[in-house]
């Protein structure tokens, strides 16, 4: 089977190569940045495929793989996820050998029996995009397959009646918004990794979309999952609802590969929303803000929208002055005006000390967004994210951490949080800054997102990063959260990961894979150990 | 620890002994149904506990668990669950050995340990509801032990800001509710058994409350478990979400005693409703009603009932003319008037054939019911189980299966299903009748709930009436849908569930249970064999 050609990705920064700046552009932002800082930065210049002096392969595809199996620079540079500041300065220490990109069910059978009685390392890849090390190869292993579901990337059948559609794993979000727009349709499921992941990855990784409430997680929208595991195929029936037993379903949802390779899915769709409302509320006080965000979830309204964003973030995202909290509020309807819901939570708001004035509430009735102007339209614009590939390389520590805690313990929660990574951030670049915004929330929580960067500091690396990651995760874990609300678990959050888990489900995990991938060839090291 | 007293159960019949009809009310029953339907009925008299003939114990329990195991004819009878038209007339053919009440944690150890180490049968037992022999003692054991929770019935603890509470495993539903309903909450969960069943049995049996959409299943509920596993104690966190991993409470969700005994839940509670709104709807067909079902539930304004019932159903229980299907629409919140959510449901019913006066819509808002009055108050009326303890030992053949599916395969589903069930009960009977209503609706399909019931035949055993339900869950299997949408998997659906789940998983929950339970002593036969 002829391969499908896809667009070319960035093998050092998010995105596609044709979304990559020039080197003109790194060198002025790096201008621009050193003036603004006051330091010396030293950009290294992008690096080029052909100059990469990649490990040898250490395996070769049989005769019968061979068609679809690649070892050249690009693929296995693309495929490595190791450390991006070693990989824009052209250093990819531990690539697969192998990138497969299997085109049906009997190559990606052929190629994960190959690993299995080979013992090489088989990584089921999406998009890459994880920020966990979810599909970075291991080491200590004598070969590394990763395989690249790309080929797979077709909606086979909507049905129209009960809005659901199923989908091959290796599509990418804006291909399969492509392929549902002109049915009038959408999965409605936008991560903020949206343009660089696919279905598979996304429901391996019990991804989050960016609704706030109520029908927003992968989770949700999963009818069916088909999913090859070394023993054989597991394909769940699809159903509305089923009460028989533990679901399959949600062994898959979660399983980061480990489990299976995931081939597709039958999937909840939606119609597309015709009717929206937005509201940006201004509060005095991050505490006045997150109260109102409690009481508006409480009242079961399920805005697809209520993201609560502090000061600061307020701040430098929307122009607020640094002391008042902003909360965006937003519904949408494919049936409906929205006019009544969003007074009720507008009220709610203000009962709570929210300021916006009625003019402010933005609505719209015909599939146009609401929303550009005022604090919340601000807020949008900042949210998009351009440009990332100038700042690679800088060695700057900056990073995110995410998590989700009830509502009892969450200003404690946030209270240590920000207090170990102002501590870390200290030790390790001499400060830095601090802010938080709540990218969902339940009746019982909110699932808060830490964004942190310290002071520039040049030659910093990758274990200053770390170091600090490493605080914040702590404080997590110590103050009753998740080590993850939607990032996923990956290599980086396993120590964590180790600790929240019950120890009895982590017995019925090791069996369970030990049980479906005998000879423990699938993405080894993420989730858990023999 | 003094063993609580909590009042004594009916061994024969669903509920307490202080609602057992007399022998008086039974035969006056008998004549009644044998004048109205022209045939000799013989109902036996109800089984004195005094004069059963059990088998002898065939274990002692240790001096140790003494104390909270108990061995006479009432407890062992009470938790036989064997063949109900046999226990009528006092044939318990294989009731457990011993049952605990273990009234701590360290005595559920101890019992279960001594149950491990004994390779003795040990039964999770909640309130015994179960109408799939889901906790009835399994055939080829030389011991059996039930475990019965009753002993944990306390709700520990209430966190009012996050709204949820942390729960005893073995309260019952009314209990339950008792003790929320000071502090203005309530679960909210209302299974069809609420009064005989309790939080371990729903976690483990994933039951369904009776609200139709969005929140109503236990599972959408359960903040953390706690369960004891022969290997273990496993607690998850207490989370509003997290994307680490497969979800443990998800395993512990459905695993029907097989993995561990729960003990504790922290659950999402929710104030009490103060506004309500009730609408019946009528329409000339069974197809329009649910197409307009249909149409209501897609657009997502979550009523917290839509629940439909077909011709015969609307018919018997809410006196309509037995041409049109009724639906039931319900909204209700502790926040908010729901005039306008129930206008836009009403709307679009009538717009897809639904009739109903605006006189006749309800509104409550000071927390009182609606729909007292119309077609749904009747329908209401008729729902709340009464009396049936009348009818037990007649062999009448009457049951339901329940099923979810798919919109698209639900018309051809309905069919398979009623045709099936027509032809069994024409062949075991002689003739029925069946009907249906939805008990719960997905924006993807409709959870359909079948009730059936022979021509009487005197001298009809247990036998016709599996040889019927036989026949329908082949159909349901058949055409598509799920063997079990609430009513768990037990001893009667497995060979369904065997079939319906994907073999890999199979597999997988085999290893989990041989890790957790090497002994293989918790609730064997049920979901999965050695």
């Amino acid at each position: 089977m002829a391969a499908k050609v896809l667009p070319r990705r960035s093998i050092w920064m998010f995105g596609l190569e044709s979304e990559e700046p020039t080197e003109q552009q790194r060198r002025d932002f790096a201008k621009d940045f050193s003036e603004r800082q006051g330091v010396e930065v030293d950009l290294p210049p992008i690096p080029r495929v052909e100059d990469l002096q990649l490990r040898e392969p250490r395996i070769k595809p049989p005769q019968s793989l061979a068609d679809f199996c690649r070892m050249d620079n690009y693929e296995r540079a693309l495929h490595a996820k190791g450390d991006r500041l070693e990989e824009i300065r052209g250093v990819f220490k531990n690539p697969p050998d192998i990138v497969a990109h299997p085109g049906t069910e009997q190559e990606l059978q052929d190629v994960l029996e190959w690993c299995s009685d080979n013992e090489y390392a088989a990584i089921p890849y999406g998009g890459g995009s994880s920020s966990v090390e979810g599909v970075t190869p291991p080491e200590g292993y004598g070969g590394i397959v990763t395989i690249d579901m790309d080929q797979f990337d077709q909606v086979l059948e909507i049905d129209e009646t009960s809005r659901a559609a199923r989908i091959q794993a290796g599509i990418y979000g804006p291909a399969l918004e492509d392929r549902l727009r002109p049915h009038g349709f959408t999965l409605r499921h936008f991560p903020q990794s949206f343009a660089g992941s696919t279905l598979g990855g996304w429901i391996a990784t019990r991804s989050g979309g960016h609704y706030a409430t109520n029908d927003t997680h992968i989770d949700d929208f999963v009818e069916s999952v088909r999913m090859l595991t070394p023993v054989g195929w597991w394909e769940s029936r699809r159903l509305p609802g089923s009460g028989a037993g533990p679901s399959p379903d949600r062994i898959a949802l979660g399983s980061e590969g480990i489990l299976g390779v995931i081939t597709e899915a039958w999937m909840r769709i939606q119609v597309r929303p015709k009717f929206r409302a937005t509201a940006g509320v201004t509060f005095p006080s991050w505490e006045a803000g997150y109260e109102a965000t409690r009481q508006i979830v409480q009242t079961k309204l399920w805005p697809a929208n209520l993201r609560l964003l502090d000061p600061d973030l307020a701040r430098d995202g929307a122009g607020l002055d640094g002391t008042q909290a902003l909360l965006i509020i937003g519904f949408e309807s494919a049936e409906l005006p929205q006019e009544w819901p969003m007074r009720q939570a507008v009220e709610i708001a203000r009962g709570a000390g929210g300021q916006i004035e009625d003019d402010d509430i933005g609505f719209a009735g015909s599939g146009q967004p609401t929303g550009r102007g005022g604090a919340a339209g601000a807020w949008r614009d900042a949210f998009i994210p351009k440009g990332g590939g100038v700042a690679v390389g800088l060695g700057r520590v900056a990073n995110t951490v995410e998590s989700s805690i009830t509502w009892d313990r969450w200003p404690e929660f946030d209270a240590q949080v920000r207090q170990a990574l102002a501590k870390a951030l200290k030790e390790v670049c001499g400060g830095g800054t601090i802010n938080c915004r709540f990218t969902h929330v339940y009746t019982d929580g909110p699932a808060p997102y830490y964004t942190f960067a310290g002071r520039y500091k040049p030659g910093i690396g990758s274990e200053a990063q770390a170091a600090v990651k490493q605080a914040a995760s702590e404080a997590i874990m110590k103050a009753g959260g998740t080590i993850t609300h939607h990032h996923a678990v990956g290599r980086q959050h396993r120590p964590w990961y180790d600790e929240q888990r019950p120890e009895p489900f982590a017995i019925a995990l090791r069996a369970s894979k030990r049980a479906l991938d005998p000879n423990w060839v699938l993405n080894p090291g993420v989730l858990i150990d023999p």
